[in-house]
């Protein structure tokens, strides 16, 4: 611990303490209940390696090339040939993407400057599956100053940025990964990341959980080395709660994906912004007027229905939580039942994270040219397989937007076939992928510089001193000013000064 | 158990089910660490008892009698004269208070139409402490037709409606308690309410926790026939985690002040609209354009800020948790130092629940006019005492407001002298007093009949479906329309199709 | 005009140039059709003088003085009588008032500063018929630091306050007023103003038309010396239409009601606060989750609109006009007619200028508690008189507040019996009156400076560049920057750099 | 008249009565003034005829076709070849762009329908030179069927989507126009629209006036037969009003630019979502949290400040005009002048129809990565021209997106090189041009089929009944109900059942 003991001091970073101090509250409080239900798998950005995942565009055309990348001989400036990537000649343009993204990553970027002298993963071996967007490269460069070595593979075959994964084989980065691999492309990459002569991971970072499961089906004795693992996505942490309950996880494993900072980003801020953008660029619809339905009032929901209700839309919501319900009646939207509506709306989204919300009835009673789309978990929530029958028309007007027409003529604009709207239709706000970042990162240096005996071989929430200095790394984005607590006040408060400011329970 | 489970079997209503149900949770999830920081006992809206109340104003003028009740002697219609109110004539009056109050009490009008044929509190015995409004005298009514006998004293010397408290007593109520009571009326009334022959409490509903107290100092003996203790306040709540931490707490307690029904209604809800209320009563100001700092971003202040914002304000934001912090960023606040704003604003609200927030240094630099007020907790936010000297003149100019005016002929507007501005200056709605007490009945239902065992001498959270019923109970208000899982989709979700419908950590 | 001509020549204040410069233009578009329908009687603050006005509450009781102040003796400190106010005494409660209002009416105060050296008012004797309320009073006494001579009289019978009159008077400004004149009071006090030895007005305030009428009526010739009329009220604006179309109108007269500035204030911003002020008053209720529906979206209906939806109510809005019907569609409201929703509602609005809006039938079909009442035009929009029927009992529950229950027992809660809740039941802004008041002192100005032939005996509106200066005089309040345009950008625009900055018919 | 009397005499058409009863009163208040400023040349979707135009993609590639249309034989199926299109095979996509877009113009297919019977234009020959997208010729298909015969040219070299035109031309219209005409194309198109054999427009229907130009220069004989031109744009207007103040204006033209419905839509509805559609789809950005400022607080800035303030932004306006100024901190907005915050703000958006609101000055003092927008009029307000000197970098780093790098690495964002961030950078929704076309079809109706003398050679405003029609018809979009006046109310407020319902300098 002492690397990173952040001896200097400054005001503002306090990590060392707080490294102590938290180890005493967290056995009580970070442990999730193992029993997890499927109702907890909420939506998040990752999602399973086979979703397509359009929000970056690719910049440079390589439709030319058809070689299969396992098949090309590239080497980089340097002479190294351990990584595989589309076209290693695509580097300078993911280099600029990256430095962009380094702009609106100021906490990596605010890591990393502290590192410059400590090196709080000296001797991690880090191994990663991840999307392998400019945004990852920040995080991975990051990682990298801050000692860690790194190998990579991708866990979507949609969604690798080849000019960004270019740049990083460049820079020296073994990655393994490129836009449109096939199956087997996929565990092959993720083989390559592993099985190396002479290197072995002491640390693993999921995003989906396919890297876990290939070293635990293929490599199980590489646990023994493995301090932790860090997962992001719900899927990801589903499998490690089962592996866990199952009495098989064999080291800890940290549950990035629901910590605060991460939840309310992903989910309520992003949400707020994505629904807009993602109907706007698949329809050019207007929003002011238009009679929406959201079904479910989680915190998708509400960002969904905060950003429409803003724009002029009229919004009724569908809950089952009566919990929920009664805010979304504080929060001035009708509560109904999907059927009561169905006729009239322009819109409906789903924001469940169940499965046929939407049914065929529901879709032969919507009216003429309304507008379906799904914001919430996978593609479970409408019902599109019931729309594959011989007496409708299915007709792509634009990339993910398709008219399913009905033997009368009735259209229903469907989009991007019910997968998530906001990942296929819209961006992601580089911020809200550095706050992801952070929290991994953050995770990574816990588990990896954690006393023998701090995490047991269960999965762990982050603890909040962290989540909270993840928010405090960027609120300077904003300009924004902390107030610090007098000698006096916090103990008044019964507080430590540099937090953590509130219960575990805490709603926020 | 028997009595109250629901053998009529309405699909609204699954309470034996729950009852046995959430046993099994409960005691991982609802157990409150027992080691609770000063910091959570934030803002509610039961205070101590010598907080002045004046929130609803008595409506028939008794000044001109001046002999203590304690002196008169009264009997009611019936010959009863087991109670000690101002004036028993006014009961009429009080009855038509509670008659209007019935009407937005829905929940607990529901309830007991349920008890028309079982009486889940028959046998109960339940010696109350809480404010003596028309609400409560809707919940003492409800818990009498569930089958309780109730006594009950006034928690506040001030907050005691004379006329309900008539009708109460009229009604066959044995209630000891009126407005303006001294400190040794305080405790007479209450030891009349557990000092009684022949009778003896086997439940406590408190809020405040003197009733508790005072059992525990005076008859501790009684506590063996005590069934648990329902408690609503922070303070109350407090002092029962202190006692449960000295392991002197000998009955089950349940801390209904932190479900989460109670704390958004409580605070985010009902603070959005009495900012706007109080300080309009109390100044007659108009809020467009007006620049505003609010201190602290929980919920109450998430409240102030966005009902502001609404009505044109412009906003600023302190705060000490990054996290709070962040989220005022991303609802469109500047997050300030108090001191960077305090000379350019025009109001200061305080809720922190923290102290010596507002300063004398900051109350010098305010510019002249300034409104300052508190919406937190206790009346500690702002230095009121470091204005008590002697080069500032007060003036009082109308009732919860002075002016503090300053050599220079600057004048501040203190409301309500630092303490809080929603109890002192506005109305809390019956609404969101229903949703108190009808938590308050449920916990008290469920205490009582608890098999043995299910709750030890703890403090306990309220269970999450409680939780859930309490909201559920609340929907028709707003006509409002749940959407109920099918069998399908609850398999899907791995949910009971009653709920629980979230994790423990759900943080809505 | 060499008085007034600003050759201190601050940069701020350009009126010289601009009472040249306008005077082209103002023949063309300033003329309001002479033609006006009734529909343009919208809502005002003034009323017609029999309205009740329970704004401000008197604040020291007089109630044991019943003698007449017609029959009183009564004289000031300075030994005049040339007054009539309910008590003389009364002056110094009424100062504090007074000096109070002066804080927030930045104008004004402006602009007695800069009448310091230069009288724009010398020689205008002002006979003034309003509602005398500590901001009239800032409006007279800076009238009179202008240079006028006044004398006054209230414009209702009920809208008095005694103290502020006394003040008034106890300074030597002869005013005769008080709260509860009788009808024959009213003339009474009218006539003592215009009616004097040695004294003849030359420049008439008006509010309702009523003191401008009763000089027509007894003492036309007085309009020989009478350089013109100012008239604030929709009523009184009315009436002088009438005037002139008639041929009768004999000096020039000025509409300042439909000044911009005025119209969005008194109505869009005034009522958007007061709306809430007024339920919560009467009420208590909380607005979170109620259905509303809003009749008529204008100026009036927009501000209470967008109020309740902030608060978290959910919004029907109806509306004749197509235009507005569009605006309300696009602003995220529901338009309905009245039947579609009367039973499901909580509350209804009235703010259509119109009759009969809501009629019996509406009533009796509205749902038990339902909350009625008017922000609209005088007390027509609620047929209140259909429900005085002997099947309905009438209960007068609070001030203000009806509750008028049918015989199965549903009661609806009419508030203000039908009258303007807002000035019923709310208070108005000094903020508000302030910019009545520095409208109507600026078109006094105007009026009395005005070379001969600038203004015919017809009725103008406010000329615009007058409405911006009024408004850039209340901008120093919110600390408001306004930019000044470079002189090559006035020259693009084809504008002065002074103003008036848009055509006339610009909607703002 | 006859064939358009409405002689069917539907409840909701009433088009004779108005068409008689306006005349009386459009001479006094439908003329606009004739000397108007620049500063009036706010704002529209109309631009000049360079300004690119990339609100819709052409779908079909023809890239690979170089051939000039002027140079190549097309046939329609038909056999026609009176007409000068891309390519004429691409006529079966456009048509499917021409139907999606029916669906959203409701009004025009209303307009269709009723004109199945009587032709209100038969006999009308109308030349048009407007943008030719999918909406326009849904407009020209209208004004067919109401019996015109139309010529069309495109107003923009750009703006002509290549599908459309080809469907037009297939269905016989002739329509001379494709993306990416030469300057001399364009004159060419628009003489072979009115320099045929054998046929002579009698209206024109121009969207910037060059087509009216051209007329003027070529052909001025013409204008014999011309019964009246209708103009979309605000240059076009400006030049109208300029001719008309020259005397030159030798035919009645109506001014669609300025009707209430069109503005509000244009600029207020629209841009509220188009500055957010703008500024995602070209960085990406996350609104929350951001600081903006506006210049401008018209309509235009009006828009996006509400829709930056709903996504979480911090906004700051800037204005010349102190009641917009006044609005705009009624409205929540601090009032800056731009220096006062340059250094801090993430955004800046100008929306003032001024020039150089944003010097170089101004663009030295910005933060890194700071974006720099236009919603405003023309491409003069941000001084684009003065960061065109050496010291300064320019890097296009994706379509109308510009990196400005200053020698010390400092990057401004500036997007579509600072002309209209709206029609650059996001679409026009289908709804708003509908309302346009809708209005210039009535337009067209009414000045074809006024009697001789209603309108003189001057430029005209729309009738507000007729603004009020074009209302109605968009009304059914939102299933929105209109309230009817009774007999009784019309009576009492003056009105005709049937409107107009507001005096004309109402202000909506």
């Amino acid at each position: 611990m002492e690397k990173w003991d952040g001896s200097a001091g400054t005001s503002a970073f306090h990590m060392p303490e707080w490294m102590i101090q938290f180890a005493d509250q967290k056995q009580e409080f970070n442990k999730r209940p193992t029993k997890i239900s499927r109702r907890s798998l909420s939506r998040s950005i990752s999602q399973s390696s086979t979703d397509s995942y359009s929000s970056a565009a690719s910049y440079t055309d390589s439709s030319d090339d058809e070689t299969s990348p396992r098949d090309k001989q590239q080497k980089n400036s340097k002479g190294s040939s351990d990584f595989c990537v589309k076209n290693i000649k695509q580097a300078e343009f993911g280099r600029r993407e990256i430095e962009i993204a380094e702009q609106e990553m100021p906490a990596l970027m605010a890591l990393r400057k502290r590192a410059q002298g400590e090196k709080p993963l000296a001797g991690a071996k880090i191994v990663g599956c991840t999307h392998i967007t400019a945004q990852t490269a920040v995080l991975m460069e990051t990682l990298g100053a801050l000692g860690a070595q790194c190998r990579w593979a991708a866990c979507n075959i949609y969604s690798t940025l080849n000019e960004v994964a270019a740049a990083l084989a460049e820079s020296g980065f073994p990655v393994f990964a490129w836009k449109g691999e096939s199956e087997d492309d996929f565990w092959w990459c993720i083989d390559r990341c592993v099985n190396v002569e002479g290197w072995q991971p002491n640390m693993i970072l999921d995003d989906g959980g396919d890297l876990t499961h290939w070293i635990y089906k293929k490599y199980p004795n590489m646990f023994k080395k493995i301090k932790g693992i860090v997962e992001e996505s719900v899927t990801g942490v589903h499998r490690l709660y089962q592996l866990s309950k199952a009495g098989k996880l064999c080291v800890p494993a940290m549950n990035v994906n629901d910590s605060v900072t991460k939840q309310k980003f992903d989910n309520l801020y992003c949400c707020r912004e994505s629904i807009l953008d993602g109907l706007k660029r698949t329809t050019d619809m207007m929003f002011g007027g238009k009679q929406v339905v959201v079904c479910g009032y989680g915190e998708v929901g509400k960002g969904c229905c905060a950003a429409l209700k803003a724009m002029g839309s009229i919004v009724y919501v569908t809950e089952i939580d009566p919990i929920c319900a009664l805010q979304a009646c504080m929060d001035g939207f009708r509560l109904v039942k999907l059927n009561e509506v169905i006729r009239q709306v322009d819109i409906v989204i789903t924001c469940t994270g169940n499965k046929n919300v939407v049914t065929r009835e529901h879709l032969d009673r919507m009216k003429n040219s309304c507008i379906v789309c799904n914001m919430g978990h996978s593609n479970t929530e409408i019902d599109v397989a019931s729309l594959r029958t011989p007496e409708l028309t299915w007709e792509r007007v634009r990339s993910q937007v398709d008219h399913v027409i009905w033997p009368d003529g009735k259209r229903i604009v469907l989009l991007a076939e019910g997968r998530l709207l906001n990942l296929s239709c819209s961006t992601v706000p580089t911020f809200v992928l550095s706050i992801t970042a952070t929290t991994q990162a953050l995770a990574l240096i816990e588990l990896y510089n954690a006393p023998e005996g701090r995490y047991k071989q269960d999965v762990y929430l982050l603890p909040k001193k962290m989540d909270e200095y993840v928010a405090s790394l960027h609120l300077p984005t904003f300009d924004a000013h902390l107030t610090e607590l007098t000698d006096e006040q916090a103990k008044y408060l019964g507080l430590n000064k540099n937090g953590p400011f509130k219960p575990n329970y805490y709603r926020y």
